[in-house]
């Protein structure tokens, strides 16, 4: 059944109406071609109820509240928080990434500039970009079913975001060099110390993967190497490799 | 380094000199713009060796052995023999699951035509479809430095595939019911009894899943019902997870 985030400050009741936005009227509506009566799920906080279609109009679609849904049944978030940060790839692999992270589990999306990135973002493509992103999130959050959509965050230089990050994360870099000194138990070590609700920052390179230096200060500052298996991932593949292991991990 | 798959029929000493083939050639002088004495590795039979290009002849380039590389360093292939069974999905689906699929360390891959997919391949398009799944597969391997190129099965229908399995391999199918009824655990229970060398064969629905007769016919012959867990992931998506639980739980 299709899911749609509906936002509203107030709460909600059976029988209550509540108008979806406008991407999602025309998806619902248009896309789907949905008839008056159709089930759909829509997330409100924390909390999702099954609705029902009563204004099929393309741009204000507007459902009716049906059902509270068991959360034993709607929990499908990560047990913990995890931060996906990566250098800019070429085409759309970052959009890749971002959708696939978002089915995996990610919580919030950090693009940053690297030294080896082969593509530059200057300040409009950033913004462009990030809307770009944000889009891709939701849509991808609605059809894994989630309870949450990814944050996006805008785009920053590497010194910059690893100041910010809270003393308490578990914080880890996917580094090739580890793969290849056949070294491959630090990301497993991690995991299995996780707290349930532990923030998780994780840094992947874009093709040209990481400058030394830049894997020297991810060193300095508290950053462990992890390497993903003896096989040489692709920028985009990475994420969803480090993400697949901490549900299988934590959910499984 | 860049990594190339040689093929030859003898066997090979120490400054022995060898053909690339008109693919790698093409890529290694023109794509990488080689230049002569450039090191490359390349890889016969299971043994990878340090080599450098003696010949940049876009269409038959040469090299020379150079260095045995050390089986511990070199070997890339996950412990157990997983073929990836999936029903054909739109657009490049395919292409992306083979591509990255691959990188997971897939022992072959075998595109089924199931009932709900919505696309079809004829047998001329299924023949097709192979040659560039072949090639994407070879890019793939070489590029995360594997052992073994993935083989690319013909199209088959279910039942004619699924009788034609080994009695000792461990068979799963992932199903979305699973996810849905909140029954996470069986991946794990199965990944946890896997032996080193043993086969194992997970089936993928397209975008629509699995049909319930489908299901039922599965079941009927031996195949588990997995979840992936909580959220839903798509066609594509699923593969990758699959494939990085089992090398998250073998190989880190």
């Amino acid at each position: 059944m299709q899911q749609y985030f509906v936002e509203s400050n107030q709460t909600v009741e059976m029988g209550d109406h509540l108008d979806l936005g406008p991407q999602d009227s025309y998806h619902l509506v248009k896309v789907l071609r949905g008839q008056i009566g159709q089930e759909v799920i829509v997330v409100l906080g924390d909390q999702k109820y099954l609705a029902r279609l009563v204004k099929n109009n393309q741009d204000c679609a507007q459902v009716q509240i049906v059902q509270t849904l068991k959360p034993s049944l709607t929990q499908t978030e990560l047990p913990v928080e995890v931060v996906i940060a990566c250098g800019l790839s070429k085409q759309d692999k970052i959009e890749q990434i971002v959708q696939k992270a978002t089915e995996c589990g990610m919580t919030a999306f950090q693009p940053l500039a690297l030294k080896r990135d082969v593509v530059k973002w200057d300040q409009k493509k950033a913004q462009t970009k990030r809307s770009r992103l944000e889009k891709i999130a939701q849509a991808a959050a609605e059809q894994s079913k989630r309870l949450t959509v990814p944050e996006i965050a805008p785009l920053k230089q590497l010194s910059q975001w690893v100041a910010d990050q809270p003393e308490d994360a578990l914080c880890l870099y996917a580094y090739e060099e580890k793969a290849k000194e056949g070294d491959h138990a630090q990301l497993k070590v991690a995991i299995r110390q996780l707290q349930p609700g532990q923030k998780v920052r994780i840094v992947f390179g874009s093709e040209g993967g990481f400058d030394p230096e830049e894997a020297a200060y991810l060193e300095a500052h508290g950053f462990r190497a992890c390497s993903l298996g003896p096989r040489i991932l692709r920028a985009e593949t990475a994420p969803i490799y480090a993400l697949s292991a901490i549900s299988y991990a934590l959910e499984l």
